[in-house]
């Protein structure tokens, strides 16, 4: 079964772009239970091992008050992952679902997003629970659960807008 | 009072490092009716006006099977952020905050994300709802709400792992 960078029965791959609309810095890094992709778990779960962020200077100051939040979303680069497929078979199976319809690591700008736990912060390490990373995964950004934040800034015009529901699905 | 790239009373800045470390490719622009940081939501909600995500070539093939998803999370790159603070006062009152304890687009990389609800998809431009963005924001990636993806690849290893929970903290 084909599991890592190969193609697949049925994958399109196109020829991907240069990546360099932009830049981006890695923040620190993650610490997992993982080494392989054929051991990491497809998604985290809140009862899953606890896992360590670090954070690198200069970016440490940046923790304060994140303490408070029970859950954070994290993001981080998928650093193993390959970028130009639009198709993909997770199952390899011969089935194709477009890059965008799945969660595969494997996309044009490979970042993750998961909603962790946040056990305990000890000086720039954090402990957390629900990552599904590999061991040395690079972070990009850590921010509180968007559930759970209440933006602090003033409130502006684009606040309060709405628009027409006459076309909205039901959200559950 | 100070809202766009000023520092403000107390707010501190680094010496931000060379974002050298990977490059992202936009592969989409977004469209909404704010057209500056001043009116601009600072949460999206889903009873908010519907936007459109115009998907770039060669992802357009990516979409095949979106359309499936009610929700989708968006990731796009705040590009009018500055990324050297460390510490904000988001109401400019000489309170600060560390930077991962919020959701500011002042970030080391200013990515944004957001949960949305799909009204429709015609041809590579989705209409959603539920964005906080300026008009013109470069579109990083696109994926199925978390809570709503089931993973189609083969369980492997790392799925059914957990770890102890006495540390645990209550989930909501």
């Amino acid at each position: 079964m084909v599991r890592l960078n190969e193609i697949r029965e049925n994958e399109v791959a196109i020829a991907a772009p240069d990546a360099m609309d932009a830049e981006i810095v890695f923040i620190g890094r993650i610490s997992t239970p993982w080494t392989s992709r054929m051991e990491t778990p497809r998604q985290g779960r809140p009862d899953g091992p606890v896992c360590t962020i670090e954070i690198f200077e200069p970016w440490v100051p940046a923790l304060t008050g994140v303490e408070r939040y029970e859950r954070l979303e994290v993001l981080y680069w998928l650093h193993q992952s390959r970028r130009d497929l639009v198709l993909q078979s997770p199952a390899s199976n011969g089935e194709v679902h477009g890059t965008f319809s799945l969660r595969s690591p494997v996309r044009p700008n490979p970042i993750g997003t998961s909603i962790v736990l946040l056990e305990k912060i000890e000086g720039n390490r954090l402990f957390v629970r629900g990552l599904d990373c590999l061991d040395g995964t690079p972070l990009i950004d850590l921010k509180p659960d968007r559930t759970l934040f209440k933006p602090i800034a003033p409130r502006q015009k684009g606040d309060d807008e709405t628009g027409e529901v006459h076309m909205c699905k039901k959200v559950d």
